[in-house]
C-alpha cells in the first residue's frame, strides 16, 4: 500500500491549522474585518457572477444604443411603452419569497447532512479497542477491518461526488491505488450489474460484519458484549452511508429548481428592458444614469443571482463549486486515520513516552 | 420462494450507481449545468403544468377574441371595467405567504419523514449476528425473521403507499408471491376486520417477539443480554413504522389544502381578465403582448401553480407522482436485502476469500 | 374486566386499514385528486367557517341596503367617505405575518409534539420480555403492569383532554369501567387534593417502579439488568407524559392568541364598509359586483380566518375539533394492546403455528 | 426538615389537575370559545398593554388638541406638512420582519429550553432503585442523594431565576428553610468567592459523585455496572443544569433588543403624529374619526408593542412576568418530589396493597 | 504546574454568579426594565454602530450643504433629479429579506454549535469513576488524563479562536504555562507539517486511547465493560471538537456575507442622496426636517446595520466581539474543572464531611 501512502500526501495549504486559519471569518467590528471579506477572491461573489454580469451589461448598452441611434420614431415610441409596461410589471414577479424558500431549504439540508456525514474514524477505534491485546493476527484483522471501512467509505462518496468518480472511474484504479486487493476487485465487479444490484458499498459492509463475526467466533473480543457494540456502531456507519446518498439522490424538486432559474432569469430580462425612460428625459444628468449606469436597477437581479447559486451549490455540495466539501482532501483524511487508528492496535504509551509513571 | 426472487429483479435503471448518477444535481457553476437543469423532462416543471398551460393560454385567448369581436360597445365598456377592477384586486390576495407556509411545513415534515422511514437491514442484522452460530436450527429462524420483517415492512406501507396497495391488494397476493405461508395467511385474513381490529403489522411484530422469547428460552442467543438488545432495536422498527403511517394519515389539515387550492385557482381566474387595457391602447406593439402574449401577467400564477404542486406532493410522497418516493423499488430492496442479510448467518469469510490471513 | 372489553370494541370505520386509507391525501398530479379533495366535507374549510361566512355576507347586504336605500344624501356621503377611508387603511393592517407566524408556531409545536406522545407499548412490551418465561406469577404480575401502564397513560390525557374527561368523569368511573380496583381506587381518591398534590399519575408510576422493585428482589428478571433497563424505559415512558402535559399547559400565551383574535376580527370589520363605491359607479356591471359579489375583497378575510382557525386548534389538539387528535380512539387502543401485549407472556409460537421447524 | 415540609404546601389552585384545567385553551371551533379566550385577564393582551395604550391616547387626544385650538395658521400649515411627511414615511419602518425575527427566534429558544430543563426526578428514582434493598444505611444515603440532587437545582436556577433569589437570598436561608446541614453550609460558603470560583452547583454535583463513588466501594449496588449508569444519568443532570444558565447567560444579543425596543416606539412617536388631515377635512363624519378614534393607526402600533412583549418575556422566562416559568412553584414541586422518591427505597408494594396477588 | 494554577485566577467580574447576574436579561413588564436595557452600553447597539452613525450624518450634512450653498442652478435640477430617482429606487432594493435570510441562519447555526460545543467535564469525570479505587498508579494516571483532555480541548479552539491563538502562539507556550511536558512538546511540534499533516487535537485523543487500553490491559477499570463505556464517552468528545472546527471553517459562504455587506451599504450610500426636495420645500418646518434631521430613512438604513452585525458576529461567535463566546474565560473554566474533577479520585466523602452517616 506504499503507492497510496505517497499518493495521499497533502500539500502545505491542506495542513489543518493552516486551512482552518485561512477558512474562519474574521471578527465583525471593524473596518478591516469588513475589506478582508470584501476584497477575498476564493468563493466570493464576484468570481460566482462575472460572467453573468459582464453578458447582462453588454446587452445593456446594446439596447440603449439601439433605443438611442438605431430605432425611428415609432420604434423609440414603442421601445418607450414596451419599457414603460416592463417597468410597472416587474415589480409582479415574487421572486424573493420563492427564492427565500429555495435557497433556505437548500442549505438547511445541507447543514443537517454535514452533521450526519458518516466518518471512519469511530468505526475503526471501537473495533481496534474493542480486540483483546496482543493477539498474533490482530494486526492483520486490524488492518483489514480499516482498509474495508475506507472502503465502504469511497465506494459510498463516488456515488455522489463526481471528483471522486474522476479519481476512481473503475474498480481496478482502486486496485492500482492499493485500497483493495484482487480477490475482492473480483466479488465487487460481480455486484452493481444487471443480474446482481447489490450496491458496492452494502457488499464491502457485509465482510465486515463477517470478520466481526469470526472475531466473535474466534473469541478475539476482549469482552464477549463488544461484539454488538461493534456491531451497533457499524450499523450507525452504514445508516450515515444510506443518509448521504439519500440526500444527494432524494433532494430538491427538479421541478423546483427549473421554476426558480427560469424566474430569475426572466425577472433578470425584464429588467434589461424596464428603464424610466420619461423620467430620464427631465434631466441630462440622470439621463446618464438611467442609460449607462444602470446599478440600483441591475443590483436587484444580482442579489437573485447570487442567491440562487447558493441555493444551487448547497442542492449537490459533493461537486467542484468552491464551497463544495472538498471530498478528494476528505478522502485522503480518512485514508490516512485508518493508519493512524490501526496502528493503535499494536501500540502501547510505553513505547511513545518511555517508562510511566514520568 | 423462486418466485419472488425473479419478481424483485430490477432493470438496468434500477442499478443503485446508475440510479444515483442520474438523480444527483448537476454542479451549479457553469452554463452548461443551468442547461442540463432546464432541459430534463422527467420530473419537470414542463410535465408538472403543460395541461394547466394549455388551459390557461386557451381562456386567454377567448377572452382577448370575446372582447375585441364578440362584445359591443357596452360590452367592452364593462369589460375594460371589469378588467381595471380585477388589475386592482388582483395584488390584494396574498397567495404567496400563505402557499409558503403550505410548502414549507409539508417539506419539512417530509424530509424529517425520510430519515424515520423505518428500515429492515438493522432489525435483521441485529438479531442474525446476536444469534450462536452453527446453531442446526439457525438458518430456519433467521430465515423466518427475515421474512416476517419484510412482511411487517410490507404491511406497514400498503396502509400508505396506493401502488404497494395496486401491487398486493389483498393477503392472498402475499402468499402468491411467496411473502407469507398458509397458515400466516389464515391468522393474518382473521385480524383488522369488524370482530379483532388488531392492525396487521402488529400482529407480525408480536410474533417476531415471540421469536425472540424463543430463540432466548431455548438459549439461542449468543449472550443473555443479547435478548433484550434484539428487543430494544425491534422496538424501534415498530416505532418507525407506527410513525410513517401516523405522518400519512395525521398530517397537514384538510382544510389547509382547499384553502390553498381555491385561493391560487381564483388568482388564477383574476389574472386572466386583469390586463391593463388603457395601457394597452397608447401603443399597438405593446396591445399586442398585452392581449396575446401575457407572460408576466401568467407566470406569477405558475410559479403559485408550481409551488403548490411541490407542497400537495410533498403531503402524500408515497404515490405515484414522480418525486414520490418509489415504494415498489424500496420493497425490492427489502426484499434482496432481507436475502442477503439471513445468509450471512451461515456465511463465513473464508468461503469467500479462502483462507484468512491473505 | 369484561366491560372493558366489549366497551372498547370499535366500529367499522375504526379497524386502521379502513381509517388509513380515507385519511391518506390523494395523488397531487391529477384532476381528479385536486375534486376529491376539494369535495370533501369532513374537516373541510367550508364546515370550519360556514356560520362565519353566512354572518359576513348577512352583514355586507345590510350595510348595501343601507347605504342604498336607507341613507340619505348626507349619510350617502359620510358613507363614501368612510368606505373610502378603511379602503385605504385596510392595507396597513399587517395581518398576514403575525397570522403566519402564530399558525407556523403552533404547528411546528404540534407536530413536535405527535412524535413526543407517549405510547404505553414500548413499556409492557419490554417489562414483559424482560422477565423470566413461566414464572407461576408471572400473568398476574405482567397483566397488573400493563393494567396500571395504561392507567397512568389514561390519568395524563384526562388532564389535557376533555372527550377523556367526559369519559371518565372522576376515579369511580375508571372502577366501573374495570381499569382500577377498589384498594387503588381509594389510594388515588387520597392525592391531588388539597392535602396531598401528588399528580395522580405519578402515583401510579410509583407503584409501577415499586413492582419492578419487587420482581426484582423475588428475581423474577430473567438477568438482573434486564431491570434498570426496564426502569429507564418507564423513566422514559414518564416524562413522555410529562411533556404532554407541559405541552397542553405552557403553550403559546394567551395574549397572543387575544391579539391575533382581535386583529383579524377587526380586518373582517374593514373589509365589510370598504367598497370602492367610486369606481362601482362608473360602469352597471362592476357596481352589481361591488356592492353583490364581494369574493375578492372577503377571500382575503377568509384565508385570515382559516388561517387562524388552524392555529388554534394547533394549540389545543386534544379538544374535539375536527383535526383533533381522537384522543378516545387512542384510548381504546392503547386498552386493546395491553391486553395483547399483556398476553405475550404465557404465549409460544408453537401455540399459533404448530411444531417449528414448519 | 419539618420547616420545609409545611412551607411547601401549595394551596388549591396549584393541584396539578386544577392547574391544567384552566390553562388548556379551550377547543378553536365555537363562538364560546372564542369569546372565554377574549375574556381571559389573567395574562392577557388588555393587562399587558393598558398602561401604554393610556399614555398613547393620552397623547394622541392632546395632539389633535394643540393642532385644533393652540396652533396659529402658520403652525397648523406646518403641522399638516409634518403629519403628511410622518404619514408617508411611516411606512418605509420595516418593523415587522425585524419583531418577527426577533420573537420567532426568542420564542424557538424558549421551546428548546423547555424540554432540556434538568429534573431532579430521574436522578434519584435511578440511584434509588438501583441501590440493593433493606441496606441498613440504605435510607440515609437515599436521603442524602435525594436532598444533594434538590439542592443542586435550586443552585442552579438561583443563579438565572430572580424570584428563586428572592426566596432564598443567600445560604444560610437554605439551611433555615432545612435544604442544607450546617457543614455543607460552612462548605458552600467558602465557594463563588474571590479565591475559590468554582460554581456552587458543580460542588454539590462532586459531592454525590463521591457518594456514588462510596457507594460503588461499599458495594452498595445491586450490580457493579449500576454504578456507572447512575453516574450517566447524573452527568445528564449535571448538562441540563449547565445548559439552563448558558440560555439565560448567552441569549438574544442585548443590541438587538434594543434596536427592537427603539423602533417599535419610535413607530409608536411617528403613528402618534401621521393622519390623514387632508382627507378629514372633506367631511364631518370621517374627521371625528380621523382625530379622535384612531383605531386602524395605533392597532398597528399595538400589534408591534404586544409582539415584542413576548419576545422579551421569552428572552428571560424564569422571572416574573405572566407568562413566565413559574420557579417557585417548580422549586416546591421537586422538593415534594424528592421526599416521595426517597420513600421508594424502603416501600413496599405490599405495604400499600396489601399480600399480593389479590 | 504551580505557574497554570496562578494564571487562571479569575478576578471578581467572573465569579460565576456574579457573571449570571449582570448578563440576565430584566423582566420584560415594567419601565425600569425597558430603561435598563436601553441604557446599556456593554454590547449595546449604540456601541456597535455609533462611529457608522457619525460618518453617515457627517456625510448626510455635507451633502445638504454642497446643494444649499455649493450647487448652481443646473446642478441644483440636477441634484434634485438624482435625489427623486434615488428616493424612487429606494424601495426596489429589497434589502430585507436577505439579511433576514443570513442572519437568521447564522444565529440558528450558532445556537445549535452551543449546545454541541464540546466540554472536558464528562470525559473526565467517566473516566475518574471507571477506574478501581486507590490504585497506587490511580491519581498520575488520572491526573495524566485530566491534563490530556484539557489539552485537546485547547489545540482545537486554537484553531478556530483567534484569542486563544494570541494566549498560545506556539507549543513552547504550552508548555511554559505548565500544560504539556518536554516529551509531549516535542512529539506535537513533529505533527501538523508538510511531512505529518494529524490535526494535533487528534494526536492527543490518541494518547487518551492509548492510556485508555493500557489502564484496560493493567486491569486498572473497576469492571472490564467501563473500558469501551469510557472510549463511547472519548469519542462523543473527539465528535464535538470535529463539529467545532467543521462550524468554524464551513460556515456561511464568503459570496453570502459580500452580497449581504455591498447591498446594505449601497442601500446606505441611496438613502444618503434620497431625499424630498420638492415636499420640502412646501414648508419651512419640514425642509428643516428632511435636511438636517433624518430620522426616519436613516433608521431603517440602521436598522440592517445592526442587524448585518449580528449575523457577522454569529458567524464566527469565537472573536473578541461583545456578544462573542468568551473563550479564554472558557479555558479557564476547563482547566480548573479538570483539576477538582481529577482529585476526586482520590477524594471521599469522609475527609469532607468527617463520618457519615451523620
Amino acid at each position: 500500500m506504499n503507492v497510496t501512502k505517497s499518493q495521499v500526501l497533502r500539500n502545505v495549504s491542506e495542513v489543518p491549522s493552516v486551512l482552518a486559519f485561512s477558512q474562519t471569518a474574521p471578527d465583525a467590528g471593524g473596518f478591516g474585518g469588513c475589506m478582508s471579506i470584501l476584497l477575498r477572491w476564493k468563493g466570493s461573489i464576484y468570481k460566482t457572477i462575472w460572467k453573468d454580469l459582464l453578458v447582462y451589461y453588454g446587452l445593456y448598452y446594446l439596447i440603449t444604443i439601439i433605443h438611442n441611434y438605431v430605432l425611428d420614431e415609432d420604434g423609440k415610441r414603442a421601445f418607450v411603452a414596451l419599457a414603460k409596461y416592463c417597468l410597472k410589471n416587474s415589480n409582479s414577479i415574487n421572486v424573493m419569497i420563492m427564492l427565500t424558500f429555495f435557497t433556505t431549504t437548500a442549505l438547511h439540508r445541507l447543514f443537517a447532512m454535514q452533521t450526519m456525514i458518516p466518518g471512519t474514524a469511530k468505526v475503526i477505534t471501537f473495533f481496534v479497542l474493542s480486540l483483546k491485546p496482543n493477539l498474533p493476527e490482530g494486526p492483520i484483522v486490524v488492518e483489514q477491518f480499516a482498509r474495508w471501512t475506507v472502503l465502504a467509505w469511497i465506494l459510498t462518496f463516488r456515488v455522489v461526488s463526481k471528483p471522486l468518480r474522476t479519481m476512481f472511474p473503475d474498480i481496478i484504479s482502486l486496485q492500482v491505488a492499493g485500497i483493495i486487493k484482487e480477490k475482492e476487485r473480483l466479488l465487487l465487479e460481480r455486484v452493481e450489474t444487471e443480474r446482481n444490484k447489490t450496491p458496492r458499498a452494502l457488499m464491502v459492509i457485509d465482510w465486515m460484519l463477517l470478520l466481526m463475526k469470526e472475531s466473535s467466533v474466534h473469541n478475539r473480543f476482549a469482552e464477549k458484549s463488544n461484539y454488538l457494540k461493534a456491531v451497533e456502531v457499524l450499523m450507525t456507519f452504514k445508516k450515515g452511508c444510506g443518509n448521504t446518498i439519500k440526500f444527494a439522490t432524494k433532494n430538491m424538486p427538479y421541478a423546483l429548481i427549473q421554476a426558480v432559474i427560469i424566474v430569475v432569469y426572466t425577472y433578470g430580462l425584464v429588467t434589461l428592458i424596464a428603464r424610466n425612460v420619461e423620467e430620464a428625459s427631465s434631466c441630462v444628468f440622470v439621463e446618464v444614469i438611467v442609460n449607462y449606469i444602470p446599478i440600483i436597477p441591475s443590483m436587484q437581479f444580482f442579489v437573485f443571482l447570487v442567491w440562487l447559486n447558493f441555493g444551487r451549490v448547497a442542492v449537490n455540495p459533493f461537486g467542484t463549486d468552491d464551497d463544495d466539501i472538498d471530498v478528494t482532501l476528505l478522502f485522503k483524511t480518512h485514508v490516512q486515520d485508518s493508519f493512524r487508528l490501526a496502528s493503535l492496535y499494536s501500540q502501547d504509551l510505553e513505547q511513545i513516552f518511555g517508562q510511566m509513571p514520568q
